[in-house]
């Protein structure tokens, strides 16, 4: 069984953002973000994947489809398939979020590719 | 844009465990589970879907393919689909988990008729 404390997987790199797998399940990521101060995700879409953000630690600031809103921690926002999104950490603490993108973007990738080949 | 206080959702029912929906997204589960002391979800499979516990409060005995270990605040466990799972709340407080189901298992029971009816 693979118990993990999520804690005890939190780092933080200067140079930029992490993204830190929590699991490696073949249906969904399921990962850490941590952003220290200024640090930011650039407008980024999914186009068949939902991505939930579930803040825990400090306040980040998500741009969604044109739409911003500040996270305080304990608080989760969906950003829907297709919908541009960007992430900042406006500081002045550091960031901790739990991010679940499903279904797993590569499985969509690979569905779509079988999709476009049985109707080409 | 859907930014929800998960504590402002968690109740609890004396009767039975409470499965509460935080985000209604076609591509997973994304629920919080309440337990009051001695509350349990009996044993259960999701056979194509992963399964993702992660426990925000209390203390939560969770049995995935007869192997138990118990959880604590932080602390996440990922069920992999076709695993026999079970959970209880062993007390003495009051158990809130964030548990997160992907794919959709509906969309997964769909896309599996569908093979059938494409294989059969």
């Amino acid at each position: 069984m693979e118990v993990k404390t999520l804690k005890d997987l939190v780092r933080f790199d200067p140079e930029k953002k992490q993204k830190i797998a929590v699991f490696d399940s073949p249906q969904m990521y399921y990962d850490l973000y941590t952003l220290m101060p200024g640090q930011l995700q650039k407008p980024f879409v999914f186009k068949k994947a939902d991505k939930i953000i579930y803040l825990l630690e400090g306040k980040l600031q998500v741009t969604i489809a044109g739409e911003t809103a500040t996270l305080e921690p304990g608080q989760a926002v969906r950003v829907p398939a297709g919908a541009v999104n960007s992430m900042k950490n406006e500081g002045p603490e550091n960031v901790v979020a739990l991010v679940v993108v499903a279904p797993h973007p590569e499985c969509a990738e690979r569905k779509k590719r079988r999709e476009q080949a049985e109707m080409g």
